[in-house]
C-alpha cells in the first residue's frame, strides 16, 4: 500500500508546531468553508431513537432528490443509476472492484489524486499513467498517447474533472474525445466529478454523463465533501446507467452493509442548500485563485498551470527535489516564526522521476493568509540550496 | 462478488407486504433496542460548524476512551493499537488487504457470515472453510481439522465469537487450541469480537486479546453497531499489537481519509453508557432466546443448537431445501395474514450442498413476536410439501 505523498510531511508539520512556528497548510483539501447550515440542522432536528442500518444504496427518497440535483445540473439519471457510498473513495473501491479483475489495467492521466493509488493496490489493479504537461496546462493529452497504452488488460479511464491536483477542467471536446476512444476500445470512462460546482470564470462544466452514447461506458463518482464542505460526513455516490455495472457495485454495498445514517441524514438536508451559499463560495475562490497565482507569478522562477476548476494548483518550482524542499520549509525555514507546508507533486504522479521539482498548493485559506504563505514561499526560495 | 443469502429473498418479502401480509423477520441482525439516549444527544448538543475530516485512524482522545473500554474487559491495548474504520466491515476489509495478497487463503470455521465472502472477493482471496457441526452446537472443529487445511498460501485463521450465525461462545480451552495452531504455523488470528457483550447464562467471554503470546498474531474486529444499537452509526475498530500490521492497516485508512465525524461523536459519548442499559439489554435477550428455543424444541423433526452469545441461532428443519421453504413462507402460506421471514442457512456455509436443511434465526423480536412467528413456522411445517 503506496503512502500518501504528505503524510510523510506530518511529522516535520508537527515539529515545527511544537517549537512555537504558525504553519500555513497550503498542503491540505480540507476547505475552510461552513458547511451549510440546513445539512447541520437536519441532524439536530432529527427524531432517531433506533440508529438502524439503512438501506445499502441509500434510500429512495434520498437518492431520488440526488437525480433531481443532476437533472438541475443537466445530467439526466434515475435514482436507479445512483448508489450512495461512504464517501467518493468508497465509490472509487466499488467501481474498481466492479469492473476489474486481479491485473487489470486502468489508465490515468497524470498527475492524479495520490489515493487513486491506494484504490489501485486495494483493488490488484495496475495503474497505467499518460502524462499530462504544465506546459499545456495539464490538458487532455493527445488520443495516440492513450491509445498506445491501451492493452487487452486495459479496462477503464479514469480522470479527475475539474481536476485534483490541477485544477484543469476539461473541455466538451476533451470529454467527446475520451468518448470515442472508451466507446472504439469497449472500456469504461470513470470521471470523479466531485468538483463539479467549482469551476471559475463562467466556464461551463461538462461531465461524461452529459455526453450521449456513453451509457455503458461511462460511470460517474460524486461526493457531498466539498460541494457543501462536510468531508467529515463521508457521503458519496456512483453514478452509472449501465444497469449490470450498478447490480455488481449493489454487491460491494450490500457487502459493507449500508453507509452512514447521520452523515445521509444531513447530505439529504444539504441538497436545498440555497443557491446564494455557492455563489458566495465560487466568488470567495476565484478571489483566492486569483491571488494564489498572481503572487506566485511575481516569484521568479516559479511556473503556475492557472487551474479552472477544483481548488488546487500545480507550480513548478526553481529547485530540484520538493520532497526536500518541502520538508526543509518545515524543519529549517521561517519569518517571524511562520511557516508553510506545500505537498510535493512526485506523489501525484507515478512515472518515477516526473514532477520532481513542482508542489501541489491547495487555495483553501483566506486571502490575507494566502498573500503571507505565498510571500514566506518567495523568500524562502531565495535562501534555499538544493 | 457473491450475493447475501437473504437478497434472493426481498423480493417476494416485498410482494408478501404488498398482498397485506405481516411479515415476522426473523432473518436479520437489526435489534430493536433503544440507542442509548447518551449517544444520540452527543451528536445534537455537537458545536460543529465545519464537518471537517477526522482523523484516518479516529481521534486520539476516542482512541484512548476506547482502550480504557477494553481494559475494564480485561484487554489490556493502547490507543496506538487501535484504527476506528467505518464498521466493522472495513475493519475486516482493511485487515484482509494488509495480510494477504491474490490467492491467499484464510480459514474460517463455516457457518460463517455471509458477507465474509463478500471481503473475501473483495480481496481476491479465496475462503477456505473448515466444518463445525449443528450435532457439536457448532463448537470449534477438532485442531486436526485446520491442520489439514494450511498450505503454504494460508495467511490466517477468521473467527467469530460470539458466532454469526451460530450464536456460538467459544471457550478458553478453544481460544487456546486456536493461539497455538497459529503460533506453530504462524499465521494470524482475527477474531470478530462484535457481539463480545452478548453472553449468556453467566458464561464467560475470551478474547484472543486475553491471550498471552499472540501479540503478533491477533487482530480483533470490533463494532459499535450491535453493542449500542447503533447499526447506523457505521464505525467499527480494528485492534492488533503488531504494530507492523498497524502501520500497513493505517495505509488503507488514509487512503479512504477518514471514518464519518457524527457516528464517531456518537460512538465516543456511547462509551459512556450506564452498566443498567447492557444489564437490561442482556436481561431481555436471554429471555427472547429462551422463549424461540423452547419454542423450536416444540415443533416436531427441529433440531436446534443452544446458543450461549450474540443473537442467532442455527435451527435445521424436516424439511430438504430451505431456499425453496423460506420463499414459500413468503409467497403461498401465511395465518390469518401472517408468515415469517427466515434466513436459509447454505449461504453461511462454502461448501456446496451442506446446511441446506438449516436456517438462521435472529431473536431480535419480542418474547410475543417470538412465540406467534415460531407457532407460525410450526404450522406451515405441517403442510409443506419438500
Amino acid at each position: 500500500m503506496p503512502e500518501s505523498p504528505i503524510r510523510k510531511l506530518v511529522p516535520y508539520a508537527e515539529k515545527a508546531l511544537q517549537e512555537g512556528k504558525t504553519v500555513y497548510h497550503l498542503n491540505i483539501g480540507q476547505p475552510d468553508i461552513k458547511t451549510p447550515s440546513i445539512a447541520l440542522e437536519a441532524i439536530k432536528e432529527s427524531s432517531i431513537d433506533i440508529l438502524a442500518y439503512s438501506r445499502s444504496e441509500g434510500s429512495e427518497g434520498y437518492r431520488k432528490k440526488i437525480a433531481a440535483y443532476y437533472k438541475k445540473n443537466h445530467i439526466d439519471v434515475s435514482h436507479n443509476d445512483i448508489i450512495v457510498t461512504t464517501g467518493g473513495s468508497e465509490a472509487l473501491l466499488f467501481a474498481f472492484g466492479s469492473i476489474m479483475d486481479h491485473g487489470d489495467e486502468i489508465i490515468i492521466p497524470e498527475p492524479f489524486y495520490a489515493n487513486y493509488n491506494g484504490f489501485s493496490t486495494a483493488s490488484n489493479v495496475k495503474v497505467v499513467p499518460v502524462i499530462s504537461k504544465i506546459e499545456d496546462n495539464f490538458a487532455l493529452p493527445p488520443i495516440e498517447a492513450f491509445e498506445e497504452l491501451i492493452t487487452p488488460k486495459t479496462k477503464a479511464i479514469l480522470i479527475c474533472n475539474p481536476g485534483n491536483p490541477t485544477g484543469y477542467l476539461y473541455s466538451k471536446e476533451e470529454i467527446k474525445k475520451l468518448a470515442a476512444i472508451v466507446k472504439k476500445h469497449d472500456l469504461f470512462l470513470i470521471a470523479d466529478e466531485v468538483y463539479r460546482e467549482f469551476a471559475y470564470d463562467g466556464s461551463e462544466f461538462y461531465s461524461i454523463m452529459q455526453e450521449a452514447g456513453l451509457e455503458n461506458h461511462a460511470i460517474m463518482v460524486d461526493s457531498v465533501s466539498k460541494r457543501y464542505s462536510m468531508c467529515g460526513a463521508r457521503i458519496g455516490y456512483l453514478v452509472s446507467r449501465n444497469k449490470e455495472f450498478i447490480k455488481t457495485a449493489l454487491k460491494f454495498a450490500q457487502a459493507r452493509l449500508s453507509p452512514p445514517t447521520f452523515a445521509q441524514i444531513a447530505s439529504e438536508a444539504a441538497l436545498d442548500t440555497p443557491q446564494a451559499y455557492f455563489d458566495e463560495v465560487i466568488e470567495e475562490y476565484t478571489k483566492r485563485r486569483n491571488t494564489l497565482i498572481s503572487e506566485l507569478q511575481k516569484i521568479p522562477g516559479v511556473k503556475v498551470a492557472k487551474p479552472s476548476g477544483a481548488f488546487y494548483c500545480i507550480a513548478q518550482l526553481p529547485i530540484k527535489d520538493a520532497d526536500h524542499f518541502a520538508q526543509w520549509l518545515l524543519e529549517s525555514f521561517d519569518i517571524n516564526k511562520q511557516t508553510v507546508m506545500v505537498a510535493p507533486a512526485a506523489g501525484f504522479y507515478s512515472t518515477p522521476g516526473v514532477g520532481l521539482n513542482q508542489v501541489r498548493i491547495a487555495y483553501v485559506l483566506n486571502e490575507e493568509s494566502l498573500k503571507t504563505a505565498v510571500q514566506i514561499l518567495g523568500e524562502a526560495l531565495k535562501v534555499y540550496k538544493d
